[in-house]
């Protein structure tokens, strides 16, 4: 399902705790698309389709006007989805863009996971070019529709011409 | 290998011998993206990949903004890939877009083939709305690509908010 | 369902109208596992799934012990499926292995298929090392049941180390 | 590449800190065949082929002849792949079989895994009735030979029509 989101929520609602594979001081990026994966490291669903999907979109769309960004939203099996085990999952899956570790609460469930009131992993988050939340899905999305509305959103008010891709193909 | 073509070739320049899975008079529209999927019922790559991922764009965009077209050119095994064997095949695979035989030349390389310099199947052939020829691939691509280049050149010059989907999911 | 047959069906009962990938004069060999794999050249089912299983098992096992054969059973769109579209299709999908040609008994279910009281394609007959029928499957089959079977089978009053595989992995 | 061990190693090597998913006191099964499937619960060729592949071996074969049975050795990143979080990851991965945890040697490689010389994971361990390895392979390994091997060790020395599915299909 998704929620076409009319809510205030901007990318500057998106909370961490700490910033893996990213720059001291890195801050998400604005004037281009966002794209947030959340996901937790031990869900099936994660590993082996939304992980996968997240590292396609990052490997086709250009850095300049694409971020692709990981949220480790861990809402269950807290000791086992530890700081530590994150690291090692990302070097072992070769996980290689910015990956937030959502602020714990606790036991339950994280600060920007309630926030958004996400239903569970994984989950996109789409924020347009100034920073509004537009696609909000919960579950598995088609990889020529996830494609298709992150270009929307890359080209809103844009030439329609701009490099979009790395490489075409 | 994309070919962003600066050829003056439009939708006007496909021709065929006849359409399946079409009403009688059918013409390719205009005023919409118009997606030509080339193939040959046998060719492998087109069977396990080609075909399924024309059928995801079919069932993912809307028929108001994209239109889905086959274009069967068969320039090998010409007694094998015969009209009625298409047939069968179409019904088989459940393709249910529109199918255009291509114009066959003897036992050479088809006519709209020809025109437009294709180098085998798979090969895609995706117009604008003004109906020229934008984009040219020959072999495999991403869906993510895919469905970006297609919602690209759907957005251009309409409302950035335009129903681009049947469904989201 | 596997029909573990108890009807006196052999390797005999196998009737074709021609040999295809085989040297003249070819007979199924006798006094090894012989694994039929019954399918049309366009029947999805076959294509997507059988074939590339049938090819697994002859890349698999030594062609001392198991013998990997393709059966043509067309039992509709008869005009489609004629012997130049099947070579047609051997040739482009690579498919080594000998395959027979059903015999044709006008637009209806062929001759072994009815012998055999086949329910569709694909389906598999797998005779042990004296010619008797003794697995019978229609549908898909894991691969690990598969090769468990033929395993079996192929072992049957041999000694236990008897090389099966071509090669390990 | 598969080494068939002529060794003396046999199912009393494997040595455990600690089982899980299994009753107290636990212990390997004698007079059937063993197939131990070693692996790394952040190795994405562990998760992504190879306990599925084991879970597959494990739904096929009958438990009367045949035991898959994980071991967790852990050769890297120790502080991430602890026991609760192999624990997370057998509930959210469903394995339903045992699983033993390799003796920890400091941060090195564990006890059970340098017995056997294994060159990293996943490996297949498979052992005959009477307890000796037979086959050892690190790396992937493709069903249909997977299930011939089992299915040979398993006919052993027994009636060749012994039931070694739980179901044919």
């Amino acid at each position: 399902m998704i929620n076409e989101s009319k809510s205030v929520l901007t990318v500057g609602d998106i909370e961490v705790s700490k910033w893996l594979n990213a720059a001291e001081g890195f801050e998400l990026p604005s004037n281009k698309v966002v794209a947030i994966h959340a996901f937790q490291m031990l869900c099936p669903g994660c590993v082996m389709h939304g992980i996968p999907q997240a590292q396609k979109l990052h490997a086709s769309f250009s850095e300049e006007h694409v971020a692709v960004i990981g949220l480790h939203t861990v809402f269950e099996h807290h000791d086992a989805m530890t700081e530590v085990a994150l690291k090692a999952f990302l070097y072992e899956f070769r996980v290689g863009f910015p990956v937030g570790i959502d602020v714990p609460l606790g036991d339950g469930i994280p600060k920007t996971m309630q926030r958004f009131q996400m239903q569970g992993t994984p989950s996109w988050l789409i924020f347009d070019r100034k920073g509004n939340l537009q696609i909000h899905v919960f579950g598995q999305l088609e990889d020529i529709t996830l494609g298709a509305e992150v270009a929307r959103l890359a080209l809103e008010g844009m030439p329609s011409d701009i490099p979009l891709h790395k490489k075409l193909r």
